[in-house]
């Protein structure tokens, strides 16, 4: 894509009304706009970074057997009245006569559709995840992409014979998370978490938890061993050893961009989601929940794989492969052709700026590789990691293999 | 897939609720689900239909230099205060003090966002587009997708120095409209007609009608050319000769499935977007807005493709390519092999049900190529395509090359 044409531009200064580092980061790299507090539009290049999480979701999802559906925002007050939570101050009301609440989370509607289909042991078990924008109502939002009143979540919901089948398929998602958390390079970062139940159950539920000083929550955890609880259940942990292993334990400040959980009967049992068993005995639905929110997914990324000079994405999930400059004189105009031609995803910087102004605004865009083609660089291509930051003179010829076998 | 695992199952009636005829068929062969009146969930069968026009839209938005990018459902009220549609009862508002009414357009949104990246001539002209869930506060909601209180939108806003530049932009988009109709098949129900401005502008807008009994829309329409024009513009038009060719004039219901604005200045005055023009004058920007809605356009098909025996998907959108039924002791459990790693995508039948139920669910489902493997067709597969309904017995090993070769 030639850079002279993409819709949003970088600026010089971030929002002065905007305090969070993502937030700061991302709306001046043009990957974001901010329309009031908590609620922000995507612009291309944020929209790119959006697509590529959500698709690395969407595969890690299908390979454990979860069918994509999608399901409403408004959301019928009786379905909320039948689960008990009408009432709850995080959800929007919606109309007139307040006849709806906006979906921020979808087990009364997955619960009630999965009663037209599940009736007997032989449709079970069944999982089934949307990628969705959601709506909470919160009172402070003030952490960018972190905790925003409109988001995007993969939810996913299971459905299973007994508790068993539940437990399996609960440390099935948990891997599946982990191969997304890793596909994203997040794992160093990260620690599967013990938590409270919430609302939903008495058992303890996983979260995960991505260190950031940004980040809203507390976790206890052990250098030593993968021991960690969150705060809420860890009060007066953080002076003793390790539960685990004995080694010492610290404490930290985390995103938590995933959580699971096991539901059980809680919802089943009020919405009438019950199963015959293969002697024909009734019996209630088992249910998992699951959450993986792909803009605090974005806006995690920003705080941890970002420095002094902007955003480093991973390649993975970064808007573009290679960052294209030419300065000065020289023109780039064939490279890029060439290199668009064998598929890959390359930004032009063709504008007419200073090198200067062109090589400052790369760094802060981020994208995974820079390639410079200048009067210096005599026919080569200067070829720079945003990452390492090592610097390879190439061929022209060359540049296009590089890039292809990277990975 | 294997349809023992799909999530959703057809069912045997049509809810009683239910009026629409697409509602009803798309509900009895569960590619949708309702919760309540104008409100649905796209079950996974639904969910890949709606992928595949959504893919189409992309295509030839992308084809006329558009960029995607999304915008918020919750838009604060400053934003419609500006543009002086706070205050109207298709928008539903949002939070105790309704600080937010719920997008169901986004000419504000986006106006606002081009102020901060159009300052120059050299930054126009631009396009940019999303498919985006919107909100509309139906007093009645009887129509299924054709008219949902939750729907999805593809909406493109485009930007330009003058009118001429926006004309010429115009008539880029009604063709690459046409594209996407032509590609669903639905070109030949299909007219350009005439309508009035409504609030955008006093010119005549253009709408993309299909043809429809269900259609809430009156075309007056020439049996001879191409003269359509909407009849609230059109009144009492009926009875005189065709004002462009003098053929004879008719009336027919129409669902409106798409419509192009020139929207003039409407919204870039109120929102300060202007330029600066080469010689430094300052001048508003001049914009257009298109939409095409890829919810309403599943509805249509439900209703324009479809017989008595249920739905006629067009290959371009249909969830699988082909249907394969193995019927009593039969198995088709290699040729779904087979066909699978070839990249064809198969719904395969492997349920033990009753050949006749198989069957009838096959054609209420829709899928263009049903291939019926059984002991009549003895090692070979009887291929029938829903639409003609030609039934032709091939070889195994042929039947790969037949559904890879046809589109």
């Amino acid at each position: 894509m030639l850079q002279s044409q993409l819709f949003a531009k970088m600026r010089k200064e971030a929002p002065k009304d905007e305090e969070s580092k993502n937030a700061r980061l991302l709306i001046r790299a043009g990957f974001i706009e901010k329309l009031s507090a908590g609620v922000y539009s995507y612009l291309p290049l944020g929209w790119r970074v959006i697509g590529r999480i959500t698709a690395i979701i969407r595969e890690e999802m299908n390979a454990i057997g979860a069918e994509e559906l999608m399901m409403p925002a408004l959301v019928a007050r009786e379905y909320w009245q039948k689960s008990g939570r009408w009432e709850t101050d995080v959800m929007y009301k919606v109309g007139e006569e307040k006849n709806f609440g906006l979906g921020w989370t979808h087990e009364e509607v997955m619960t009630a559709i999965a009663t037209r289909f599940i009736s007997s042991y032989q449709d079970l078990p069944r999982a089934a995840y949307q990628i969705q924008t959601k709506f909470r109502n919160e009172p402070r939002a003030r952490s960018g992409l972190l905790r925003g009143r409109e988001f995007l979540m993969k939810d996913l919901y299971s459905f299973h014979a007994d508790q068993e089948d539940l437990f399996g398929y609960y440390d099935r998602v948990i891997e599946a998370y982990w191969k997304i958390i890793r596909r994203m390079g997040l794992e160093k970062f990260t620690k599967l978490t013990e938590a409270s139940g919430g609302e939903f159950t008495k058992e303890y539920t996983h979260e995960f938890q991505v260190f950031s000083e940004a980040g809203e929550d507390a976790v206890i955890h052990c250098g030593s061993c993968d021991f960690a609880q969150n705060k809420e259940i860890a009060a007066g942990l953080e002076s003793k050893p390790c539960p685990k292993c004995g080694g010492k334990l610290e404490e930290s400040s985390a995103i938590e961009v995933a959580n699971v959980f096991k539901l059980g009967t809680r919802y089943s049992e009020p919405f009438g989601l019950s199963y015959a068993t293969a002697q024909g005995a009734k019996k209630p639905v088992v249910m998992g929940s699951y959450g993986i929110g792909p803009s605090r997914l974005m806006g995690t990324l920003a705080e941890v794989m970002s420095d002094e000079r902007g955003l480093v994405w991973p390649e993975s999930v970064a808007p573009f492969r290679v960052h294209l400059l030419a300065l000065g004189k020289a023109s780039a105009n064939g490279l890029y052709s060439d290199l668009t031609e064998r598929g890959i995803e390359v930004l032009h910087d063709d504008r007419d700026i200073s090198p200067g102004q062109k090589l400052v605004e790369a760094d802060l865009l981020g994208i995974p590789y820079r390639a410079v083609v200048s009067e210096k660089t005599a026919g080569k291509v200067e070829l720079k990691r945003r990452a390492a930051g090592e610097v390879e003179l190439v061929a022209s010829e060359a540049l296009a293999k590089i890039l292809q076998g990277s990975s």
